[in-house]
């Protein structure tokens, strides 16, 4: 099958191995999929990964269960043994044996064909496009941010990156009626927060008070943290959403002597993603920023990582 | 005055300057004080602090409000505004416009007088001497982490770093019945531990396997955040006590991934850290390696800083 390959290199293949499904398990026809910052951190070393990238996608049951055949579907993206003490204790995403699809140990989705767990799947409906089911995963890990930290009226906020998953954090924290601002670099991702009615400051033109209740860290780099921390209130919480490969950190003391909250956060609520977009409560048309076939995957990253660029969609198998 | 002074180099001065006490505030004679390991931070540059030094002690006050006059005391080291919207918050440690004793903007008290507010005072009980009341600044930081974070008996909890701060939240963590291990380095503050049933476990032969419900990171470099990471269960929660000087930090994707929360800790509750001396339930006997007279005192910095040693007093105007 058609693959895009990460093994040190990042290379398009027209002969991948076809994946074959375990018990409990689906093939998925991949649609549409979604380059994730994620993904290009692994071409630059992230998690040691190796094999088909991708884990945000939107496909159709090609063979598993009779209930589920045929079904239009989006994939929780962690493949988890529930039988370890974290999936009994309620925490499966966790899971101390998973596989993560296309991040570690298992396949991704930029490819024709991808399998997962049938308790993976969530069936999309009509009401959601494959353009906007694809957005479903990280629309998910935005959710996560109010999950763990919840946002009230009067609280303060800030968004700190106005990449992919700045912008869809910035859209969930905006219906929340916060007062809200997004700290970013770039013109055109800041445009697209102005067109929502949300506050876009450049990073050059920050004013530093630490007056943020919560400010949320999406930058994906470590700048994006000590910029945070300039802005979070004494006591207040920074929701951290970057993974970057690299050794680089952050020194910590001003969190300790501001006793600042971090707050690690990851994989979140696909239902309320799904919900969200059906009910047109998050708009993500203007987020694609560019679509390109699966057999220019290669160049298709390349153009994820220009300034100015949000979402870049690989095309697999279009409805 | 006899001073321990710090002006990008450490020095003893026997002609520093006599403080002068402003409105509502009190001259105090200082008895006996403790180094702790941010005064060494200092001297290699953490917080661009020039001055006198130290902010642990215990002191007789010799001018101030009749009510205060005589009486043996220690000393919330925050001067603060009461002004500032921090403030008026209740957030009075995180004032705007503090000054922080021997930290920040104002001389400590390895000199003979110091001034503070004299909302900053707590009168000494007969039953804590001057040697345990030097340790009620750190001791209510020790406090401090379980006001942050409540700890249960059912719970695995673990200190990282075996040195002044870490033994003392190790004690306040053993009375609450947990789980409890302390990682360290040193063999010598490892025996302290053992001598009170507390689990000490040499950080090289530590077995990482994220399961630690919460980790409280004393040690007072990045090198003990990654330990701590290694602890922590996913959802558990991170302790940072450590400031330091300089830009090292530590890659937080691990947090991430996890949903680790880390909560930075500082100054405590003095009442609870009097209490407990007063009623034995702390005991820092064994924890005063060594004693200097003030004019030995850039000698005593540097016995501080020795492997084993655990605390360092400076005798200035004994009782």
């Amino acid at each position: 099958m058609r693959a895009i390959v990460f093994d040190k290199a990042l290379s398009y293949s027209e002969s991948y191995r076809d994946p074959q499904p375990g018990a409990d398990e689906a093939l998925l026809k991949v649609h549409l999929a979604g380059i994730c910052s994620t993904d290009v951190q692994i071409t630059r070393g992230y998690m040691n990964f190796r094999g088909v990238l991708g884990h945000e996608f939107v496909a159709t049951v090609v063979s598993g269960s009779k209930a589920w055949r045929g079904k239009r579907v989006v994939c929780e993206i962690n493949r988890v043994c529930r039988r370890c003490d974290l999936c009994q204790a309620g925490l499966s995403t966790h899971c101390r044996k998973r596989t993560v699809l296309g991040i570690a140990g298992h396949d991704g989705c930029f490819a024709d064909f991808v399998t997962a767990p049938e308790l993976n799947l969530h069936e999309l409906p009509a009401a959601v496009s494959d353009e906007e089911g694809v957005f479903v995963e990280p629309l998910a890990a935005a959710y996560q941010v109010v999950k763990q930290c919840p946002i009230e009226r009067r609280m303060s906020v800030a968004v700190v990156g106005s990449g992919k998953l700045g912008l869809l954090v910035a859209q969930v924290l905006n219906a929340t009626g916060c007062k809200l601002i997004v700290v970013g670099r770039n013109p055109d991702t800041m445009l697209f927060c102005e067109k929502k009615q949300i506050q876009a400051v450049a990073v050059g033109d920050l004013v530093a008070r630490q007056d943020q209740d919560v400010v949320v860290e999406c930058t994906g780099a470590p700048a994006g943290l000590e910029v945070a921390m300039r802005l979070v209130r004494p006591r207040g919480t920074i929701v951290l959403k970057s993974t970057h490969a690299g050794q680089d950190g952050v020194n910590l003391s001003a969190a300790v002597v501001n006793e600042v909250t971090l707050l690690g956060s990851r994989c979140g609520p696909f239902g309320e993603a799904i919900n969200a977009l059906a009910r047109k409560q998050i708009d993500v048309s203007g987020m694609v920023s560019r679509t390109y076939r699966i057999e220019r995957g290669v160049e298709a990253f390349a153009a994820a990582q220009q300034p100015g660029v949000i979402k870049v969609l690989l095309k697999v198998n279009p409805r």
